[in-house]
């Protein structure tokens, strides 16, 4: 199954735009998971148990176990939900991009080390380093394209000769006119600014976008439906990390974390036609 | 000692601008290394003691071990660097890039996992994306701005309203104006476009520039130099891969290594100043 045919199922199956961004911060895990001989791993696997049939994917933040000496973590995490959970697709959030031989690894990484459906990548270098992502049908590419923090618009927002378009908004007409020639890309449209994501959707037709920034960020879910959803009522993979991971603290933080999922889920399921219900 | 610190004392002590670039390919690692338990490691420690009293600086590009299993191999050869030639300046090259809170734990895989001197980030996300690595005096910074990759114009070419400057320019401005704040940033600019890299050099006057592209992409020497030298004919990390890695496949292939860096960094210092001679 490709990632867009495994997106499209969990969609609908869990009729679900909710994705659970796994960025476990040691600081924040509950106290009594500490016992465990590996804390990041038991708390992941405490958070997928407790929302895996509420979600439409899961977004593992690589910095996280970079960061924390946890790749092994990682590893077990995309291990588990592969066996566990194979119909829900994981994105590996690693905002890879470098020259062709280096991106070439960098798909090795992503993709046979810890087999993940998609990775996030950066498109500042250029078409040429994103082709090794491009070429693979069957690996989904979430290309940055108008961020969701304070700072996204230094860059992305530059208005750009002769065009007069936005640099974020040239990101999108490249990635619907010459990257989707496997329709395996999915651009990032930051919650937290909603003008520029309609204007995202209005270039790129339904293609999928990966919309972080709502919970712990600010963004404000119903301007995000109102400004995002495709043509079908759907498109969207609207991540939460901090705002469902860290609902609860106590012994019972994976059901707190259920029902951060499920509030977010309603929220969202509220403000969209019902076509998957 | 500061990376800047070390890179100063680099340049001088070996008078030489050559960065010699870690990016191990199993693939390409001559035969008779395979019987050793962590061929990787083995590899990189033969080119580092061959090359050692040459360089001005090491990159190591975290895709090959990321992408090989082999992130232990890349944490020994830090490890080894840091023990055994603590005078020569280690720049992770990861080309890191994500929101605040993710960027801290960047920060963290780059200088207390690994204990990198300095790490390649991206700017496409803005200011605050690189504020965790700019506020950190002690280790550089080194920013994308004009790479050497085919596509590179992609991007950083389109021409930015109202200044009429290109986007890579903005890029330059804002590292010599906003983010230097502590001396520890570091600009990449291709060695492939020398009007660009000449460009780069106008804008932010002695800042050191990380120049990848000689070598196996065909970069010209000559024309780095007469286009990017600092006010004092040195101010240049330029740094090849290939080219020295595999100038040799039998068993003699570090000695062949260290004379294509011994010839890299004489073709250098034939067309600069000799004031560190």
């Amino acid at each position: 199954m490709t990632f867009l045919q495994k997106l499209e199922g969990a969609w609908k199956d869990n009729n679900s735009l909710v994705c659970v961004g796994l960025d476990p911060d040691r600081a924040r895990i509950p106290e009594h998971l500490s016992r465990n001989a590996d804390v990041i791993f038991s708390f992941n696997r405490e958070i997928i148990d407790a929302t895996a049939d509420l979600v439409c994917a899961y977004k593992p933040q690589f910095a996280f176990y970079a960061g924390q000496n946890a790749l092994g973590s990682l590893k077990k995490t995309l291990t588990y939900l592969r066996d566990r959970y194979p119909n829900i697709p994981v994105i590996l959030d690693a905002k890879r991009g470098d020259i062709g031989s280096t991106a070439v690894m960098y798909a090795r990484e992503a993709f046979d080390q810890y087999k993940a459906d998609a990775v996030t990548v950066n498109p500042y270098m250029g078409t040429d380093t994103l082709k090794p992502f491009l070429d693979d049908p069957d690996h989904g590419v979430v290309i940055l394209c108008r961020t969701s923090n304070p700072g996204s618009g230094d860059f992305q927002d530059l208005t750009v000769q002769p065009s007069g378009r936005k640099l974020f908004e040239v990101v999108a007409e490249k990635a619907a006119k010459d990257w989707n020639y496997n329709g395996n890309v999915v651009l990032v449209a930051g919650a937290t600014y909603p003008a520029e994501l309609a204007a995202i959707r209005t270039i790129v037709g339904d293609m999928p976008l990966l919309v972080p920034g709502v919970g712990a960020q600010g963004g404000d879910v119903e301007a995000v439906l109102s400004h995002g959803l495709d043509s079908r009522g759907a498109g969207l993979i609207i991540n939460s990390s901090r705002g469902i991971l860290y609902a609860g603290r106590g012994s019972d933080f994976a059901q707190a974390s259920r029902e951060a999922t499920v509030a977010l889920r309603d929220e969202i399921n509220r403000s969209r036609p019902a076509v998957h219900a």
